[in-house]
């Protein structure tokens, strides 16, 4: 199946307009709802859905671009506005000044407010915006006080009164507005020592930002993505990884990966290709892709000295960094906080170490006798990133690669100086994020996100799994969620997915998608848990469809709408069962939501 | 594939006696690993490694019964013997005297121990004393000096020291030891009040259970099953459900069922048929099952009244639940905690009831303006069960069917009803535990466990998920993992699975088979996190193949070797591909484990 065939059934296409920034346009998928049907034959309207979208104008039904052509450069006009980049001699945008180098950090330093905070904010929103005034047209009281209005948009933004509350309020008596009302209640959060607020604004964005608790990679070279933030007091984010195979494939193939990864969900992807073509191979996705691109560039630097780990340099690593963000990539992980005096503390492992970034550089120590050169040369590679706006993803090569090596000494060693690595990279205007484990026992996960929050000032953390268990190879996309939605929950802000392939061998298609569905239900979890507002209204609004066994709906709003549809269907093919009010997992005797529609129809006689 | 195709590749079935009684025979499944081979070519042998195994007589590669005869009626001398039962006139054995029960609960509270807690206590001890032997064998010092070696076996229990440590003490220094030593290596646990042992003991078992924080569910008309203990004490388990469909299938069809839950891990397994044939079918099931068997009475008894809920009543259930503690079901769920006043408080619930059993009943009092007959004649109900040993599983009807309405007043409520039931029932000399939902964001997971420690005095905590999110229909064996393992880690003693098509249809072969997977891992993730002695055994016995490419005993030692096998042969079908120092995921250049065996290798040089 390709993406093409895999439009969102139900869903259309929506754009936000900015208020700062009117030409703005942030992209949302809306799901259309049907009717509700009460027992006498009434029915009442559900408001649609909308949802976060980061599938770019690749999710626009209006949009018929080719992958030959590349995607618009939305952001274009935004980055040559500011006025302080040039063109090199290549024709690629760089700074004009690194002193005032063209980066979210050092704009939002400087307290200004670009076209991309705004971007974001109304993204993290969720189109709430909407979903109120759509229970403020009902309202007319509301109207008429601005302030209260305001007051209760406030308290709507950590989750909606239950309606007893509401019904204490002048004017809100109707059931449908009840009902409509009890769509947007949250639990009220658990946010540990995070802030998130009940509404995104620009400023808050902004503000984050020049925190170094969040950030927007996005390269001044790659004009066709949209803004994305990452950080703990947004959406969880996760990244998924693509990368070509040793025979390269075309272009069409390379693009349809990325479009597939992103149509499920990924908010990011990173192009860890080792083959023979790597620079063209991520051209084709730079060019097409509405979301951040990352990259190990310790990868293509190898490439270049045909895999002889001793011929690495310095100045083979720069110029593959200069190459890579002259063509937009976004963020780079870059494993400089790996010392040589750390490598002999793996030697006892159970694992020794498992990142190939971390081997690489490892081997190339031992052989060298000398520093980590990427350490050693930490201020020109932050000079290099500053002048594209490329984010730095400090690596973690000594993550543990199995429950026995989980927050030992040569990890924390390595976080402590990923923290050193974040203050210089800060002080250079580079948005800074750190890559975290790996393996770590489920009681052991909280550890680190609490050392890197303290170590790291804060940084946005960026995990992979953890994985909490070695014992289940090809089901370690489950694995990893678990550890995954336990950092997430404690602030963790963005996930790298494990596909059931992993250990195995190497992921397809459908790996991919599974692997993309469960960390989104994982980092989803997370964002419930710590209380993201808006982030519980697509868990009310399914909720509802299935207890009213509006199956169609109940099918859209879920993740994989043609996965869930394609189970119910096995048993159960026929139109008219969408209808039914049961299914085959209990049939219609044994069917708990309609014996409770009974007691409910019984109660109203 | 059938599960007499599904052996356990590279294992063989070994038995570990008693020593109270030493007629017992302990099943367990033990992994036979290749040696290592080191760069100089020489080689080292690993330890067998033992697995945890409930699948009874059908995991005995020597075994070769047929369905139509049952199992071996390994239990029925150990229950004769007690001299306390006798036969009623249809054959089924009962209490002679209720006065003293012959429930797993009266006689701990007596302090005798019986074979059935020796038999758990040999079970939770993972064979690790077969392990600690092969270490002692190579260490004739502790050999000589008994009291010291039992110190150190102490120790062992909660976690083997770290080599370094190990070399401290006179006798252990040989490579070949340490690097065995590492392999018992295990992270301090982290039990949040509970109080697991570093060695199982008979005489623990039985303290556990006369306290009610653990009950063995062994029918005493069920002789054909193996003693299982569930408790937060102990290793977590999971259930399975299975049930037959509306048009019956053979008997072979049935037991192929109970099985194939069984082999991949299914501790209990809960016959939830509705079907007319419920009787005939739970017998095959019963006959052949070797692990306890659940039921939920209510369905069968709605059966008796063809579907019509007004026509249940007190007798019919009592009949109903006495014909099947005299067949040998070894658990029962009855929602006899759901009271009347209850209901009212489901009215504004975003998805009412959900729980099958919890709406029956739920119906009938709206029906007849009564009180639940369950709850009313829980005095009779709990005399029963006493008679023929069933444990009592107090349902939870009420429990959330979405996020919206997780610890709400309704679900609160019924677990305070669930205390007091539980007590009552102890009284009688009847093992308990409670069921708990559900629908539950991850934030409010721990509130549930802590109330049910709280309200239910301790007794073992056994629940449905908790699913953490409502967005994700197709993936909710995942969801339901993710609450799970959180909810295990903090205590609870039992998970019910949830299959991936979970809230669309009825469950085949593959999700059972990927539901139990995904359970088993998730409890074994918390068992790992609470700190069972030697559950880590075989995450490091698996790191350490995995780190050694040792391909087969990576798959071998996996909770599902085929799937593990079918993914790596996917891209590298190969038998040569099993010696192989990378896989498809990386290829040769970049993998990361064998850059770090090459730096070990040129530090030996």
């Amino acid at each position: 199946m390709t993406v093409d065939e895999l439009k969102y059934p139900g869903s259309r296409r929506i754009y936000v307009p900015g208020a700062l920034f009117p030409d703005i346009k942030v992209a949302m998928r809306e799901v259309t709802l049907s009717d509700s049907v009460f027992p006498d034959g009434t029915t009442e309207s559900n408001d649609p859905v909308r949802i976060y979208d980061c599938s770019g104008p690749w999710g626009d039904a209006e949009f018929h671009g080719q992958a030959e052509q590349g995607l618009p450069r939305m952001r274009e006009e935004w980055i040559l506005s500011r006025g302080d980049v040039c063109r090199d001699a290549g024709g690629a945008l760089q700074a004009t000044d690194l002193k005032q180098a063209p980066t979210q950090r050092e704009y939002a330093r400087r307290g200004i407010i670009t076209p991309e905070m705004e971007y974001v904010a109304i993204r993290e929103n969720l189109g709430r915006e909407a979903a109120f005034k759509a229970i403020y047209d009902q309202f007319p009281s509301a109207k008429s006080r601005p302030e209260q209005a305001q007051q209760l948009l406030d308290e709507l933004g950590t989750g909606m009164p239950r309606p007893s509350e509401l019904e204490a309020q002048p004017g809100f008596s109707p059931k449908s507005l009840e009902r409509r009302s009890q769509l947007h209640y949250q639990h009220p959060a658990e946010q540990r020592g995070g802030n998130i607020p009940a509404f995104f604004t620009p400023e808050f964005v902004r503000d984050e930002i020049a925190a170094g608790r969040a950030l927007i990679p996005v390269n001044i070279n790659h004009p066709e993505a949209e803004p994305m933030i990452i950080g703990r007091n947004f959406l969880c984010k996760i990244n998924a990884n693509i990368g070509n195979s040793a025979i390269t494939s075309g272009i069409e193939e390379e693009v349809e990966k990325l479009r597939w990864a992103i149509h499920w969900g990924a908010d990011t992807v990173m192009d860890l290709s080792t083959g023979k073509d790597i620079h063209k191979t991520r051209e084709w996705i730079l060019r097409n892709s509405p979301v951040p691109i990352g990259t190990v560039p310790m990868y293509q630097s190898l490439e270049k000295c045909s895999g002889r780990v001793e011929h690495l340099s310095w100045p083979i690593f720069r110029d593959t960094l200069i190459e890579q963000a002259r063509q937009g990539v976004d963020y780079v992980t870059v494993h400089a906080a790996l010392l040589e005096r750390f490598v002999y503390h793996t030697a006892n492992r159970a694992t020794g170490i498992v990142s190939r970034g971390g081997s690489i550089i490892a081997k190339w120590m031992m052989i060298h006798k000398q520093e980590n050169f990427l350490y050693t040369h930490w201020d020109e590679i932050c000079d290099i990133l500053a002048t594209y706006d490329v984010a730095i993803s400090i690596g973690d090569g000594l993550r543990p690669g199995s429950i026995a090596d989980a927050n030992d000494f040569a990890q924390l060693a390595e976080l402590e100086v990923q923290g050193e690595l974040t203050r210089r990279a800060w002080d250079k205007g580079v948005q800074v994020m750190n890559e975290g484990p790996g393996h770590v026992p489920l009681h052991l996960v909280p550890e680190n996100m609490r050392k890197q929050l303290e170590w790291c000032y804060e940084a946005p953390f960026y995990t992979l799994g953890p994985l909490a268990t070695d014992i289940a190879p090809g089901y370690d996309h489950i694995t990893g969620a678990l550890g995954g939605a336990i950092i997430a929950q404690r602030g963790c802000a963005m996930l790298c997915y494990v596909t059931r392939k992993e250990h195995l061998g190497l992921p397809d298609k459908e790996d991919v998608r599974e692997g993309v569905v469960t960390y989104k239900l994982a980092a989803h979890a997370a964002d419930l848990a710590k209380g993201h507002p808006g982030a519980q209204l697509r868990d009310n609004a399914l909720a509802k469809a299935r207890f009213e066994f509006r199956w169609e709906d109940q099918f859209n709003l879920s993740l994989d709408p043609h996965k869930a549809r394609s189970y119910h269907d096995l048993t159960l093919p026929h139109a008219n069962a969408k209808q039914a009010h049961f299914c085959s997992m209990c049939g219609p005797d044994f069917c708990a939501m309609k014996l409770t529609q009974e007691i409910r129809n019984s109660d109203r006689e």
